[in-house]
């Protein structure tokens, strides 16, 4: 057996061709104690080399001027590994992001990852795209009402309207306008504690995944007033193609329930004037930012609901998509999958849905195995979803993870989410590193930064680098990652193909940037980065 | 290809040799939204049918009287899960087990499972296997001295001897008897800061791995000088095998660093008589319980070692197995691996090890990838480890997975310390569930039980079955499991065959009594388990 090993060995390019399995058969039920230490050690060559071709991204080629930017990349890279193997306490990904938001803002490998064009962000759930500073921004617009309770010290609900709302379902609630809050409670004080009303910080400690889903809902709440007037929504989804851009997307589609918006004086508009005003920011933008490839919107009710409504969400996608057939493009259900009813109940609903109706269903966001709830995985891919959003507990479904490469299914995978939402504590636990051991494609996805306080994909970008992956993890992977947004977008493959020389334009310019600013990047002495060009 | 399947679901008996892997190159690039409602249904049947078929202890086949009893473990199974299901922070292993100890006392499940017979205890430290009453009790012996610093509040040392004792190398340390300590601080006073001492409470909240390593080292060194005196360590290991056996264990193998006895003179002994107070203790245990199957010794040095103190260790292994072949029977190097060399670094020296003794090497005892430290599992499988101590990086790595499969390594899963530890904050992010998933052999062991006030077994089955394992798993699993111990154990084939036998008597038994007391035990109102017989 050793010599046909050693055969292999030294080919180097028979061994290419070596698989994983393959190799597993060869060695059999050898006694290895009987090996020599010369055997050992080419056998022990074989598996490390074979682990490492198999790993997500190792398909990519470098360019000799990738090949430099890496070094740069993986010199800083291991600078963080390295000093978090000496002493853990400063591995950032050992932490809660809550915590080390700080330590991450000085951290150059995060700054370079932040410059990085990453291709498009697949998950982005429309009321949590935009920084809090914004948001606070927009409680300065006129005519916004505020409904307190506990004398003006809780914020519960907002409106915008000309006389003041008599909606009355909050108890004890009280009217004013913003202007009048400001005035009672201090302006800097207010915006203080909107900075927490509209963030899930300063929650650190482990509690449960159900408290911390409350609290996200809480927030999502708070913004339904703010944020369903037609005139807001426009600046905030404007804003919020502008920060995702700013961070390296240059694509994005949006999970929405696509509520209908209302007027100054309370009428509803319909559901379509919804994707119109989405609609219309989108062009506006792309024609402000010309390398901007596009936005889609992925129509995403509640999961919480009984079969009929399911139905009547499907009928609500099939007909939005016959008014927009190149914007509303897919079909999911959200919400927190643990107390939601399992796929499978709504399966036949789902199937009615034609085949051009992407799905791209969210499944597996749990840490319960073997239950109607991280069966959703096995429902999500019978079904014929083209990504699955999570699925957290893919790696306890070994049948799933060969269907999800044999069918080319991506995970959307969310590390910070992960950890706020309680799945995890640390990121080096993340069942992402699973993915990348076995090659299952994936992209990188945040999910709700704007609750953390987080760029759009970057801090996600960071804790997949640096923690979830494995240490000689390099520019490979991250190409393959951006690359990956966009091979498994909702684009139709001709629009991929311009999608992809929009963003490797951007790609390379960026290879430029770092070549030309390499040795300031790596100068010890600096604290600060240089800015981009 | 729907027809083929159709053809398997029929003929129930073809599936059963329709493996996982066949099943997915079946579906090929099927485009499943396709599918009808019948053949989405029938599909699922069969994903979920594999995917049950492919997890650990379901080649089990239950008696009818297991049967019966099964229905019982999974009625309380299914009721904490459930409670845990509709309130997070009902469920036990979603916390860290110091904070849950008193519930888990209440737990008539984790009752159950402290009167199972389990077999054989496979990884067990010879400093951490008594109670810390025991070691509390053990305390009272005669001519202990102690030393003490912070006037006489914190305890720094042990030692027997008839004179004061004249080290002095503890600085500011101060020798004074037991007696006098006792007196001086008050007897109560002085026990409760014992059993801290003794022991990682109150440490709850996350730190890092290294930081709960130097606790655990400290418990350990603190114990020293009272252990090692022959006496007591006498009678520390006999009652070490009573806990043992009285959790189920009837079996266990023991992890020593197999230090020198030292006399109440200050003599130190050779290394043989420490060898001859563990045999003479197991001898004598199983003349008094002639049920008890064995123990047996893995002599387990430290690994934070030069390459020549290995070539030492191993010549003393080869040493001692000469003169005790039945007793001392494998190797192992123990320690936090984070920091030690890796065991490429010791291979030659391993190497020299006859192939009759065995190697039982811990390996991936940590949260970093694609480091040196866990790729110590790739060395640990090519240098013909029989068992691999916690491998809790073993789910990052395929190849390796593959491996142990196919030369039936079993994993020595430590549910209880890695959590300890610091590697995994919820039972259920546990790699263990991969583990199950993909049917690779494992035993359930404690390692430190005595340092986190834990039964010998029965925390770690309690929560690998109620928090690891899939919902759905039952006693097939338990029953699995307490076989791997002894399959996977150092005993020769004949003797397996006899251990196993002494095991189903045992078995057999628990059985009987479950069902006799099934009603009192499934009686809601019963607040306290029936004893049992």
């Amino acid at each position: 057996m050793f010599s046909m090993i050693r055969c292999y060995v030294v080919f180097g390019q028979i061994r290419r061709h070596l698989t994983g399995s393959a190799f597993t058969q060869l060695i059999g039920q050898s006694n290895l104690r009987k090996s020599t230490p010369a055997d050992f050690r080419k056998l022990r060559e074989l598996v490390c080399t074979l682990e490492r071709f198999g790993t997500l991204g190792n398909d990519i080629e470098l360019t000799n001027k990738e090949i430099e930017v890496n070094d740069v990349i993986m010199y800083l890279k291991m600078e963080e590994y390295n000093k978090g193997i000496a002493d853990p306490s400063q591995f950032v990904p050992g932490y809660h992001i809550f915590e080390r938001l700080g330590k991450i803002k000085e951290s150059r490998l995060f700054f370079l990852l932040s410059k990085m064009p990453k291709g498009g962000a697949l998950k982005a759930h429309s009321r949590s795209m935009c920084s809090t500073d914004f948001l606070i921004k927009l409680t300065y617009e006129k005519h916004l009402w505020v409904c307190t309770t506990d004398n003006g010290c809780r914020l519960r609900s907002f409106h915008f309207s000309q006389e003041k709302p008599t909606d009355t379902r909050i108890e004890g609630g009280e009217w004013q306008t913003m202007e009048q809050l400001r005035d009672y409670r201090g302006e800097e004080n207010l915006n203080r504690h909107l900075q927490n009303a509209f963030s899930m910080y300063p929650m650190v400690e482990k509690t449960t995944s159900a408290a911390a889903w409350q609290h996200l809902m809480k927030i999502s709440l708070l913004l339904d007033g703010l944020l369903r007037y037609p005139p807001v929504w426009g600046k905030y989804f404007y804003n919020a193609l502008k920060e995702f851009y700013e961070d390296g997307a240059q694509y994005v589609e949006v999970r929405t329930r696509l509520k209908r918006f209302y007027c100054l004086d309370g009428t509803k508009l319909p559901v379509q004037e919804t994707v119109k005003v989405y609609q219309e920011h989108v062009q506006r933008f792309k024609e402000d930012y010309p390398d901007f490839i596009d936005a889609r919107i992925i129509y995403s009710p509640q999961r919480r609901a009984t079969v009929e409504e399911v139905g009547k969400f499907v009928n609500m996608c099939i007909e939005l998509n016959k008014e927009f057939p190149k914007f509303v493009v897919g079909f999911d259900l959200i919400g927190q999958e643990d107390v939601g009813d399992p796929l499978l109940n709504f399966a036949g609903e789902l199937q009615r849905l034609p085949a051009h109706i992407g799905l791209y269903l969210h499944a597996g966001q749990t840490n319960w195995y073997g239950t109607h709830v991280d069966e959703n995985l096995i429902d999500a891919v019978l079904l014929g979803t083209k990504r699955i959003g999570h699925a957290y507990a893919i790696t306890k479904h070994p049948l799933v993870l060969q269907l999800v490469k044999k069918l080319d299914i991506a995970i959307e995978v969310c590390p910070v989410c992960s950890q706020v939402l309680q799945l995890g504590a640390d990121y080096r636990n993340h069942p992402a590193a699973c993915l990348i051991a076995n090659d299952i494609p994936f992209v990188i996805s945040s999910g709700n930064p704007s609750f953390w306080r987080t760029s759009p994909l970057s801090h996600d970008f960071y804790m997949a680098f640096l923690g979830i992956a494995p240490m000689y993890t390099d520019l490979k992977f991250l190409k393959r990652i951006s690359k990956n947004s966009i091979k498994y977008s909702s684009l139709p493959d001709e629009e991929k193909a311009l999608a992809m020389t929009k963003w490797k334009i951007k790609w390379e310019k960026w290879v430029d940037i770092i070549l030309k600013t390499k040795d300031q990047i790596l100068a010890k002495e600096t604290d600060t980065c240089p800015t981009d060009a």
